[in-house]
């Protein structure tokens, strides 16, 4: 199944027969005080330093969040976007968990969409699709509802089950620009995290052939060696089934992983992406 | 499953609850012709820092090959065994292609060994098997016969039932001292050849939960960017059902790959030895 995306002047196809599709996580200020800060002050100009370390390593999406306290969201995705979009043609997976940020963003971006995220929560959905419909873009569905984040494999397929009943069945949208986001957790909590992730993974390609999208650096969350550990991570996600990953673009290491994997499971035939990746980085290096 | 090999004082469990167990490969002359030289003069002085070199990254196993054109290898390969018991209580890993060198080898080893390799060649399997079970070895059982290397991983498993009953049946070797190699051949020759490999890996671990080893760093082979792509194969193995590799054990990057596998798939809990090789790696940097 195919889930295309689009910028203005560019497509992007996720797939399990294409490239592992590498979403920049960057463009956050989760964390990231001195950027929150600019934002509130509605200083964007950090964002275009952001799109082109990310552009830079070959991200092929951007993901956009604009989760700034005591700010106006909205607004603040909405100009942000547009900035973006003067900047880079990569299509953008629009980011946030009030409805009317992405209700903003959605209206100014040019192309086809990724909508960053609902829940399988009632009036999160109720809320989110028929905006998701209207605009015609594709929608990454996070495998909890109500009651939390699922602890076993088969808890997540099931809610994924009710999402795709709900979002293809009721709202009619079409299922492959449904994107399940499978639930990657940090191992450093739970030494049994990255399985229940990778078995959901392996479960949902088998039974519903679904794209799927997760947050690629959690995993390693407050452990040494992150990058290491997401460009692992990754690898086996691919190979269990992931499509995707919002990751960090910037990190030679972590994009290397997925690279690595696309040339090993044969979606990189001859090497050529592997190679190109090389010269570049060469060519950038000399 | 355990696979359990032995020196003198010190013992490594193989199995898929374990960590990953890294054979390092480098003592082989094979592609490196000072070395081959020095060794056709009697000359072993490189082993020993061959040794050092493989042990400082945490090596669990050494692999050690004497095939020298031209020499007695016999001698050389039960020369070079007296030689590193000298220096490092890591199990060996005997590797020949010469029976009688196999031999010499065993002879002198103290412990039990794991011995490289036979296929599935009854000529091969008749020379080899008494040896094996005389010293009380484990032995690595290559899948491929006399017609060469299958290219589908249902040849490759079929292989391996012959092996489990000429081994285990005829010559009444304990089962879990078989250790299957399921063939890693390069990509770069064959955009499939990890996937047949993979394949084979997922079978022989579903159907006979035996332990698997094999040459880490042949997928990469005249490729750039070689220790990105074996670190990923290996974590992606290792998920799939493959216990050890015989690998490039001195490049940081590939072994963190097993490393990484095993925080990321429940084989270290609370990360014990991922943040142990981190602080190893640290105090050895400043």
């Amino acid at each position: 199944m195919h889930t295309v995306v689009r910028s203005q002047s560019r497509e992007v196809v996720i797939g399990p027969d294409q490239p592992f599709c590498i979403i920049g996580e960057r463009i956050n200020p989760t964390g990231r005080e001195a950027f929150g800060e600019a934002l509130r002050a509605g200083d964007l100009s950090q964002v275009v330093i952001d799109v082109e370390e990310q552009v830079a390593l070959g991200a092929h999406m951007l993901d956009v969040n604009m989760g700034v306290p005591l700010a106006d969201e909205a607004k603040l995705l909405a100009d942000a976007i547009q900035l973006i979009q003067e900047h880079t043609d990569l299509p953008i997976c629009i980011d946030s968990s009030i409805v009317e940020a992405l209700e903003a963003g959605l209206s100014v971006y040019e192309g086809k969409a990724l909508v960053n995220s609902v829940t399988c929560e009632r009036e999160r959905l109720e809320q989110v699709l028929p905006m998701v419909k209207e605009h015609g873009a594709a929608i990454i569905c996070l495998t909890n509802d109500e009651t939390g984040i699922p602890e076993t494999a088969a808890e997540r397929v099931e809610i994924c089950e009710r999402l795709v009943d709900i979002v293809c069945g009721e709202y009619e949208i079409p299922i492959e620009d449904m994107v399940i986001d499978p639930l990657a957790m940090t191992v450093g909590a739970d030494p049994q995290a990255v399985l229940i992730t990778l078995e959901t993974i392996s479960s949902i390609r088998e039974q519903f052939d679904l794209n799927m999208t997760l947050g690629g650096s959690n995993v390693s969350f407050g452990l040494p060696g992150r990058h290491a550990l997401n460009a692992a991570f990754l690898a086996v996600a691919s190979h269990a089934g992931l499509t995707s990953a919002i990751m960090d673009a910037r990190r030679a290491e972590v994009v290397e992983g997925c690279r690595a994997a696309d040339l090993l499971l044969g979606r990189d035939e001859w090497a050529t992406n592997w190679i190109a990746a090389h010269r570049e980085a060469q060519a950038a290096a000399s």
